[in-house]
């Protein structure tokens, strides 16, 4: 069994460090892609709007926000605290560090994401000569639904996990459930992200004259696909490890477990 | 142990009942606001352009098939077929009836789905007085992602299962690869359809002038709504067992298994 299990390490860790790499190499290329967009075509950030004479106004700038925040909310911080206690990460060795960091991460994004709906209903509300419905389209529908699954997962992980009010069985027990809340708000995040993507492109290419080719409408479409990329890369690292039995090989390395093995404190050795 | 799994499964069984029935309730759902979508605000189908004179025509008709096709192929089949092996069917009771059974609705979840791609191709390709290009937007770049991805898996799961070219320890190692493939497909497609939904109700309300309440811009969003409560609904059957320990309770049921437990053929009992 030990050796089974080693194999099974062995190549685990092969195929995961890659997937690490690619992970956070697509997570930087949103940034990039995002500031490019934002900086770019979009005009760029500001917190007032721009006077636009004859009781009109571009709230443009404020709206730019949203796209920025979001990007570094979801795929970003929630995509690397989904990898906290499972990527190799050298530094972070120990269980509680990794506990930490992937509760901090966690509230980041949570703070983020709620200012980004802030920037977008701010920009909506400002717009003059008249203002713009809040909450009408489908992607403030599915936008609404994460951030509400967000801010109950944050919550309820915190009352169970950092201040536990669950015992050491209740929270293994809710265990699978918190990790398939997670991964779900992380895949119905990017979903929600690219959809406002499609949104804003589509915006632009009716509105604004936006070209087929135009950087305008490139860079969001280049977007999704590294958002697709970086859900399939997070949540590689979350497959589980096939069935033991003869000749089978784990292709799912092991992290570091979610709950450590409690030795009983009147244990004889050691 | 035994009585511990007992536990396990009789509250597992409890959740993911009602699981398979809300699901399934979405899913009708879908095609239902599908239905009320295409042949109310959008016009109906239809396989050749109207003609509009002076050299224009209309080929919604053709395009309208498009996201009957898909959301009758992804949320509806390809949901269903990720049921196949997880779900209280108590009239598919053997492994092998599971097995066809998730077979034929992924291949006619793939036939539908390149006769969708077909359609909307066809809609821009038959389009006067001008072509409208294709594969430029966002919902492009990844519905194609999405489709490459899943003809792969569809083809990879046929040679690997279906007529068994790889050893039973082969299978069982490939076996979380094809599962976590087959969920980032329904993941990655319902969001490509998300994402569609979109970019057809941004044009409803640019271009033909669709408000904000109206039913061609309610009707994407509800759906949307439905297609993340059926990708929560199809992953909770997903959802691994706790790890098993002194108090601890699963709350994932067990399925019919993946890869039946073979007994030795020179077992001496039974």
């Amino acid at each position: 069994m030990s050796s089974q299990s080693d194999a099974g390490r062995g190549l685990g860790r092969l195929l995961r460090a890659p997937a690490t790499v690619t992970t956070r190499l697509c997570q930087a290329g949103i940034l990039i892609l995002a500031v490019w967009w934002v900086f770019g075509p979009l005009g760029g950030v500001g917190t007032t709007p721009r006077d636009l004479g004859e009781g009109a106004n571009d709230t443009g700038p404020i709206f730019n926000w949203h796209p920025l925040l979001m990007l570094l909310a979801f795929p970003v911080l929630m995509g690397e605290a989904l990898l906290a206690y499972r990527s190799p990460a050298p530094t972070l060795d120990s269980r509680p560090a990794r506990k930490v960091y992937h509760i901090s991460l966690q509230i980041c994004a949570l703070a983020l994401a709620l200012l980004g709906l802030t920037a977008a209903v701010r920009s909506h509300t400002l717009k003059l000569p008249q203002p713009i419905p809040n909450f009408y389209s489908a992607h403030s529908f599915l936008g609404g639904l994460v951030l509400a699954l967000f801010a109950f997962q944050v919550a309820l992980g915190l009352w169970a996990y950092a201040w536990p009010k669950l015992s050491h069985p209740a929270r293994v027990t809710l265990g699978p459930v918190h990790t398939f809340l997670g991964r779900a708000i992380l895949g119905l995040g990017l979903a929600a992200a690219a959809v406002g993507l499609q949104e804003k492109a589509t915006f632009l290419q009716l509105g604004a004259g936006a070209g087929p080719a135009s950087a305008a409408l490139r860079l969001p479409a280049l977007l999704q696909l590294l958002l697709a990329a970086v859900a399939l890369g997070v949540l590689w690292h979350h497959v589980e490890p096939a069935r033991p039995g003869p000749g089978v090989v784990s292709l799912a390395g092991d992290g570091i477990p979610l709950f450590e093995q409690r030795t009983p404190r009147n244990s004889a050795d050691h």
